[in-house]
């Protein structure tokens, strides 16, 4: 397989991680996600890596890319199915995954996207129309 | 890896197929499939194989088999994103997938799999309430 296959679902994508990420499909993967969200205009994208065991140094940089390259196109990144092992190990190599949010399973995480999405329009909504005079603050 | 993941999207469970399926991990995916769907309850399965250029008879038969075995369980199955080269392998080896569903891609499938729920609930109201008068037959 050369390519890891991006879903579209609504405004999200979903990529599911199976096989080992070794360089040439990872960076490859980088690249379709930024293009497929700047081409689809997706508010979101869905990393799910439960099938996952082992992780290195390089795949969580990779995913901390993807996180802060989406988000420069206004597109928020949620990682689910985390195993508890890989939790362990990207904290003790020092990748604590800034930029990316996570969440249990696929379910939770397009929860979370939502939410985040909404709570974006309603920032955006709280400027144009300021005297509305509540605090949008459910989300920290 | 040694297990295709299966992801839980509400009533629908996914499965994206990325490596070759050999036989070992065809059966166990079968397997997972089935039992995911008496656990959940799940009343549709979307089968992405969009990363999957190479067909055989024996992945042929296991789709299939899903198929037919989660009617019985009272789910569906689509099967999305299938290459034509696919297609036109699994005609020429005599399998045309009898007893599932195709769509393009995951967004079709899950309208498509939204739509034979509908419908299967309409069945039942209908049944049990006959003097509405009405024939549900929008699907043919």
């Amino acid at each position: 397989m050369d390519r890891i296959p991006i879903l579209r679902m609504g405004q999200f994508l979903l990529v599911t991680i199976q096989v080992d990420l070794y360089d040439r499909l990872a960076l490859d993967l980088e690249a379709d996600l930024v293009k497929t969200v700047s081409t689809t205009g997706a508010k979101g994208i869905l990393i799910d890596i439960s099938a996952v065991s082992i992780v290195d140094s390089f795949m969580g940089r990779i995913i901390g890319n993807i996180g802060v390259m989406s988000k420069l196109l206004d597109a928020e990144t949620v990682v689910v199915g985390m195993q508890p092992a890989v939790a362990i190990t990207l904290v003790e190599l020092g990748l604590p995954l800034k930029g990316v949010y996570t969440a249990l399973n696929v379910e939770k995480g397009m929860d979370l996207l939502r939410l985040k999405i909404q709570s974006d329009h309603e920032d955006e909504d709280e400027e144009i129309d300021p005297e509305n005079g509540y605090n949008n603050n459910f989300i920290e």
